[in-house]
């Protein structure tokens, strides 16, 4: 059996840390002068007597470091603990939530999806638009560090292929997790505060410009108003772009960048295959739009700039109702949060590298039929792809799909009507955040749904945030018994 | 450069035999008195002429065996030559189709998938409807012997793991592709004879008996009835129950069955978890449509029975139309028909010998990452799966995703709604018949559909008939230069 202690130790601290942040919505609504900041400090002393108990209690368990079994389980047990915690202010305070909408609000904020069950938002406390905010923002730190230091060590979903190159390369400079961590952290602290600035630059008061900068640079999505981001038309909308592009590069890049290496920056394949694609679709996008829908010139490159980022780098902002534009639109939406961003980045869904991957291992299958017995072997960066990287990605890319199916099926069994159920369960996978049609789409929002859907959906939304295998390993008799 | 006249000659060959088989419906014009038959005797003349012609003019670069290469551009031009002679009588006849039109019904009737142009059937001469089931009768021998003999051997999809048990097994007892294509034919006339009589015993007149069983047998799914098999409850759909899941079995274990050797078929795994599958989604849709819909129990079994066999066999028979039956049974259908029957059998999609192999692959992923050091094998039926195998498994999943996305995204570039354009290109792609929603769905066909729409569908299906691959490496440079 799998000592669970360390663990437990581990969520303990995190949820010390988690209890500290509550303090930051108490503050806002004690500016604002609003008796809702009550409800941030019960929840803070609840979050913090839990950690502190669970801390305490384990805390004599406590080695060097985690085996195997113990990092999954950890990876896995802090993306169901923190939102648990972390949706008690929805409950208690002016969202007035059932425990299935404030789990889902608070998943979908931790996850970075942006899924949300509130409406009239223009008229919430700036507490708990602020809680949105930063479990967003802490999620999307928490993301990228998931991905550097824990996924590749768990060899999950390819993600290992990133391992020699996150560590290897930066071992003269920087030796360990730890301090990559705090070097990514400050990168990420340093793009929120510049992308904040320039809102505020534009037009945005201090609040929404904070707020929506946690939520741009964690590519999250949630937004203090009902019409989303179409609250923030013009230039608002360029500074978006230019942010989310941004948090969709692997951040290992930008820790390269400021220790004086910029090569990688403008080397790196997966940032350039990602920028291409993104080219490409907002360029049929702008032709879509002037020519099918008479937009001015200007109006079609904004829009279509600022919703193929949203979509592609899973943001999920909405600026206009894009199912509006016709079914072009709405399928290569459909398909276009099926790529993603880079691997790294706060961004989610397959992710560029496993199609770049995919793609090379198709065409060397294609050769492989022309000459049946030449070697042909998938390159990625110039480099061969290992067995091992190889059938992780294509594993992942299975699993994805049925999980999809699976998720899309479960989804209708509680009702819900084919679009409804398809696109959200691509949406919560993928973490994206809106999904298609009048109820969840970028008009709409995830209240309506029955309870089951939404806890369908929470369930749908860790999974893909932990690149689905850290999840499944959970689910195997060998993993408990090891 | 490669030499098509080898290829050319073969396809002239198969011209003949077409328009010998254009006799067939003329037969049938002439004996109801019908003024019609001058339309099949018409096209019979010039596909004979074009088919003497290619064939003479080609014979002298004849060889005794085709190169890879050969090989491969006859396994698709074949599929291209024939609908173009095969929708000529419905440019001639009495559904005065367009070129467009001919085309699609004659690819959709060839590759066995069996979505629709036309409406009014009811009222069609019997030459044109027997014509109809003609091409999907001779489409599904086509498949199978392209399956046993051809794919294998071209090693497209991961279709090379039943090489060694075609040929190897029954070395002793047939030592040629000849000699097995023979008995597969044999075995086929012999099912849908045997379906023809069923029909025929349980009330279908000798007609439709015999038009239904080769639709039913080639899980091709035309009908003589705009109310497709609707127009025939009771049963009628327990009959084509049983011979739709028997044409959607691999028909090498018949062989060995017919040889005297009927374990194969009770111990293939393929066949074990094919019906497991269908028992376990009969099931679910039997307790939704008692339960959510007060279905009589007989008529839940009976439609629940039908329809998932229609679907899961890639039939795509409608005896109601279940885009009534909620949004559970539409998600179900839709995923259904991504799984598919068995590898060497009439049938089509995915199939279930590729999600078991890929299922043995995410196992031994997850095991692997438990144990980096540990060596796993995925297997089937017992046996390892070589790289080889695993690798085209898997390219052909990724390109057969991609390919789906693509199609629904230049389906919706026509205008198409996201229903339409998504669930028609995976009825095109999976061969299956018919999609979802209002236009393509159950109840309606695809009449109303733009030009550029049919065009697209016709590629698709033909790309999914030959296991994508087949049709990818003609678009490589190396396959031209070699
Ligand atoms: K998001
Ligand atoms: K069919």
């Amino acid at each position: 059996m799998i000592d669970a202690r360390p663990v437990g130790y581990v969520i303990g601290l995190l949820l010390l840390i988690l209890a500290t942040s509550m303090l930051l919505p108490m503050a806002a609504d004690l500016i604002e002068g609003n008796g809702e900041w009550f409800v941030f400090f019960e929840s803070a002393a609840m979050t913090w007597l839990a950690g502190m108990s669970l801390a305490l209690s384990c805390s004599n368990a406590v080695r060097d470091r985690l085996s195997l079994q113990q990092t999954f389980l950890l990876t896995v047990t802090v993306w169901v603990a923190l939102p648990i915690f972390a949706a008690i202010p929805f409950m208690l305070g002016a969202t007035n939530a059932s425990a299935t909408d404030a789990f889902f609000e608070a998943m979908s904020g931790l996850t970075t999806t942006g899924s949300t069950v509130f409406s009239g938002l223009d008229d919430l406390p700036a507490g708990v638009l602020l809680w949105r905010g930063l479990l967003q923002w802490f999620g999307g730190i928490g993301v990228i560090v998931m991905a550097m230091v824990f996924l590749p060590e768990l060899r999950v979903g390819g993600m290992q292929i990133f391992r020699s190159e996150a560590f290897d390369t930066m071992g003269k400079v920087l030796p360990r997790a730890a301090e990559i961590s705090a070097q990514i952290s400050t990168i990420y602290v340093g793009i929120t505060v510049a992308c904040a600035l320039a809102y505020g630059a534009a037009g945005m008061n201090a609040f929404d410009a904070a707020v929506h900068a946690m939520t741009t640079v964690s590519t999250g999505g949630f937004a203090n108003y009902d019409a989303s981001f179409g609250a923030f038309k013009g230039p608002h909308e360029y500074i978006a772009v230019i942010f989310m592009l941004s948090a969709a590069i692997p951040f290992v890049l930008y820790v390269r960048l400021v220790n004086g290496d910029a090569a990688p920056l403008w080397r790196d394949s997966q940032v350039r295959v990602f920028l291409a694609i993104y080219a490409t679709l907002v360029t049929a996008t702008v032709v879509t739009l002037i020519l099918d829908f008479n937009y001015g010139v200007e109006t079609a490159l904004r829009e279509a700039l600022f919703n193929v980022a949203s979509i592609m780098t899973g943001t999920g902002y909405a600026s206009v109702d894009y199912m509006q534009w016709g079914g072009f639109a709405v399928a290569l939406f459909f398909f276009l949060g099926l790529i993603g961003g880079c691997a790294g980045s706060t961004s989610c869904s397959i992710k560029v590298f496993r199609y770049q991957i995919l793609f090379a291992a198709a065409k060397a299958q294609i050769r492989r039929i022309h000459s049946p017995h030449g070697i042909f072997r998938p390159r990625y960066e110039g480099r061969p792809v290992t067995d091992d990287v190889l059938n992780s990605v294509m594993a992942f890319f299975v699993m994805f799909v049925v999980s999809l199916g699976i998720t899309a099926v479960a989804l209708a069994m509680t009702g819900l009507d084919f679009t409804t159920s398809v696109s959200g369960a691509a949406t919560a996978i993928a973490n994206i955040g809106p999904g298609l049609g009048d109820t969840i789409g970028p008009a709409g929002n995830f209240a309506p749904l029955n309870d089951t859907a939404k806890w369908i959906l929470s369930a749908a939304m860790l999974t893909g945030r932990l690149e689905l295998m850290a999840v499944f390993v959970l689910f195997t008799r060998r993993f408990w018994l090891a």
